[in-house]
């Protein structure tokens, strides 16, 4: 069997004019990066005026199984482009830490991917770099102006800013620096995160053009004076120089799948600690540009796709029109209690537990107004009747279930799939917002956990009640917010599989970002900077004297 | 006055296609970074087979009054094409971090720059972020390995690979790491360098080819074992993924001059601790495609030119041609003991005593078997009489030399000064090597204290004299030798300008750079992570709506 990289490296590659052309683009509005790459800017109004129809791929819970939503996402897009549907794919880009550390592509898989594979998943046009640099520019910014008299009286044991760098690095987690002596700086304690845990990277995939960039950087907190007042990016001055750093990061970037799709691929946030999907800009500009735009949502329906829903929907101004919510029988079985050894055997008990997580999903997704579909990513180890038995369930919750065979066949694998999608973005939906704009945040967060988790309350830790009334006396308790939880789990307890219920969320704390808009709500711990494992897969990458790339994934 | 990045932004920028026709280069030799840089590929004996003419631009002592080395680079390569001689100019990339510091650019200035301005001093095409992420993933590989039951036995408090950041933080110069309890690594010191001083950019400016780059990057030694043996990246197992990620990297960048003059510019090495100048691969490339090469080394004479000649010229298979020195009237009165605020007003006495400065490294790089020609930059301030006494002086070393007015006129400015070098070029050379490739190292470092500082001798510190004698056991004494001195004065202490005489280089210690290939001889501190100062260049940066940048320099 072929890898992913072998397949890719296999495959007919477009020239980018030719893409650019295809997707529509005038020569004014994308440059080159290489001849298989390029960067994208148009204006909000240059393209048609009616927008095309927006599809969100999110998913049950992710397992250690896979469930494959990028894959889908991508071979939909194909099979959209394959029933004669104009269609552009919208996805986030890959963070080169984890590709270093564990195998699994952020680009699709077999015949659904996007392509150039390695160049995407390495340094790709630099966007991550871009914000690398700007993160650790205001880092050295902040510990500057303490080292030079501190005239901004900031308290170096309040600083929300840490570091980052785009590796897998446990090491960077907790450090000192400023150690050395008096000419080496303010010793104090300090982090650094995975770049795509960067307030920067949420800001830059939620920015309409450089001056939203600009102001929000200016708003940023990036920590508190002696006095506990907040301050921001605006009091140190840089904004504007951070922006300089992300002129050409905030352009998305376009590529192609493996079938010739212009695929617009841009922003990484998490899912958790940030809003989980890639930037407005680029979803606004396929949406110009198309009549169908695939787009996924990070982990599972209750966080990336809850986000996408309820905070990236109205900056965006369109909600998607068709909801895709993706499961596979292997993982459903693990959240029917399978360990991951005994997945490729049928079990029809584990799975008819495990669907109960899908059934949530349903629930919740099915509330918002807009057509649900389930999309069942073929294993070659799947039954018929296992198939059956998801496609039955799914009905119960008035949802139509399909097939998705794009990872051995491409688009081709996705043909039913996809003219149910196309039929369903015809119905005129009547999207219904989970929460209004101005409830507070303990009342948006209850309604999250009740009806999108299927959970029985929430419970505020001392200090996050405490954050709460200190919030409402600054104004920030009316911001919307973004749940940081278990990617595994409906509740705060990764263990807890399938459909748990009557639990409560439990928000340790709250971490304002005011910069990107929204109050992070942290419910347990979420690691922003992960580690290697004992094998990194960077001991297996290697490239010969033609550069060809082996072991990438 | 306009500023440089004003007069950039101004200027007639072609399209990278126009300037890659003109460097000669086919279709499948480059391919676009941007509508205005390119990323070459040229094999080594794809184009002439005679090369062209290596035009070496160095300096006397770097002042606080500048030199303009780079512009006069520039312009002189302006000015050879301007009077018919088919050139291209070779540099180094600048490094973001003192971009973000203090102003001043690396890219020439006035009329006589390269341009995009502004992308070559941000992020450019990638190369200094390629080189941050391999050398940081080699980094939490380490540390990993450490973690991971340490099956190497590295000795923690012997790791000589730091961690890298483009940036200037003084915080980061000595950290502590690997806190936070027993999930977050093994406490241990460590620090930060700047991106340009990892060994890595060495290795990068100096491969022929990725494998050449993959061999010298095995051979990096990361430190030591318990029982004090070296550890190398071979040990490691990841050479391949570090390669991996610099494949890009390896590539010289296409940019053009002011003046459309096709510019390779790529590789941006310290000249203390590394070589100092371009890769030899951008080198290697214009000398095939042009009649006429231009190329700067780092810092003065003493340690970029040095290095050039003695370390670069071996590895390159081809000496200068011509050398030009380049001295100001203002520097040469600071070397005469004025003050910078003094320098606007005549001092023929001044500048009479500072000369010496001059003479020393006339004296040095006349001894190479190469023309030597001086190149003195004009600053308005100068006087007739001032200039007039420069070029007497060189005379009696045997060397001419001219005004170089690029700054105010580009290569207009530059005519006389580009016929000299010329016809200088056509002069067939007699070049002779300072030292012997198996003289030891400590006499290698006495030819060149004595021959091109103008000092009396070398002393050994007991740790360096310790280290030679380890280093004969492992084979290691007969590597090239890279000074890393002070760049203000021949000798090692700052303060003393001109041209000290009877002084010692004492030398506090090695360090090996078995990638690299070459041992860093260190003589007294260098600072290797620069600080941000009071008023830090990022504070006056600033970009509007359209993208048009102010305050970069």
């Amino acid at each position: 069997m072929q890898t992913d990289i072998e397949i890719a490296q296999a495959a007919e590659v477009w020239p980018i004019e030719k893409i650019a052309e295809k997707a529509g683009l005038t020569p004014a509005e994308w440059e080159p990066y290489g001849r298989d790459k390029a960067k994208i800017s148009v204006d909000e109004t240059a393209h048609k005026s009616e927008l095309g129809k927006l599809v969100l791929v999110t998913s049950i819970n992710p397992t250690p199984a896979g469930e494959g939503k990028s894959t889908v996402t991508v071979g939909l897009a194909d099979a959209l482009n394959g029933i004669g549907q104009q269609t552009m794919v919208a996805l986030r880009e890959p963070s080169l830490g984890p590709v270093m550390g564990l195998k699994g592509g952020a680009t699709g898989g077999g015949y659904a991917q996007v392509v150039p594979m390695a160049d995407i998943n390495l340094h790709f046009t630099g966007d991550f770099h871009a914000l690398t640099s700007a993160h650790n520019t205001l880092a050295a910014v902040i510990d500057n102006s303490i080292y030079q008299g501190n005239p901004l009286h900031i308290d170096p044991r309040r600083l929300l800013w840490k570091r980052a760098l785009d590796v897998n690095d446990r090491a960077l987690r907790h450090v000192t620096i400023g150690l050395g002596g008096p000419t080496s700086g303010v010793p104090r304690e300090d982090g650094f995160d995975i770049t795509v845990a960067s307030e920067l990277m949420a800001i830059l995939t939620l920015s309409h053009d450089l001056m939203d960039m600009k102001a929000r950087i200016e708003r940023i907190v990036i920590g508190y004076t002696y006095d506990k007042e907040p301050v921001t990016v605006k009091d140190l001055g840089v904004a504007g120089a951070l922006t300089t750093l992300l002129k050409d990061a905030i352009k998305p970037n376009l590529v192609q799948t493996l079938a010739q799709t212009p695929a617009l691929i841009h922003g990484g946030p998490f899912a958790n600690i940030a809003q989980g999907t890639n930037s407005i800009r680029a979803t606004k500009t396929a949406l110009q540009l198309a009549d169908y735009v695939v787009t996924e949502a990070g982990f599972g329906a209750d966080l990336g796709g809850e986000k996408f829903l309820d905070f990236k929907t109205p900056l965006l101004g369109k909600h998607p029109d068709v909801i895709v919510v993706v499961a596979t029988v292997r993982a459903l079985k693990m959240h029917g209690g399978l360990p991951k050894t005994a997945l490729t055997e049928p079990d029809e008990q584990a799975l008819a537990t495990g669907l109960a997580n899908l059934g949530q999903h349903l629930q919740s997704m099915t509330r918002y107004g807009v057509p649900v579909i389930v999309a069942v990513n073929r294993f070659v180890t799947d039954t018929p009747e296992e198939i059956a038995m998801v496609e039955a369930y799914a009905r119960d919750f008035g949802v139509q279930a399909y097939v998705a065979d794009v990872w051995a066949k491409g688009g081709a694998g996705a043909t039913e799939l996809a003219s149910a999608v196309a039929e369903a973005a015809q119905v005129a939906s009547d999207f219904k917002p989970l929460y209004e704009a101005d409830d507070d945040a303990v009342v948006k967060i209850e309604k999250i956990v009740q009806t999108i988790y299927g959970g029985a309350g929430v419970e505020l830790s001392d200090k996050a009640a405490k954050q709460l009334r200190e919030f409402a006396k600054r104004g920030w308790d009316k911001l919307p917010v973004i749940m940081a939880k278990t990617q595994y789990s409906l509740s705060d307890d990764a263990k807890k599989l399938g459909a748990p219920k009557d639990f409560k969320i439990h928000v340790r704390e709250f971490i304002p970002k005011l910069g990107a808009g929204f109050l992070v709500v942290m419910t347990g711990t979420v690691l922003t900077m992960p580690g290697l494992p004992s094998h990194p897969a960077a001991y297996d990458i290697d490239i010969d004297e033609n550069g060809r790339i082996t072991g990438l994934f």
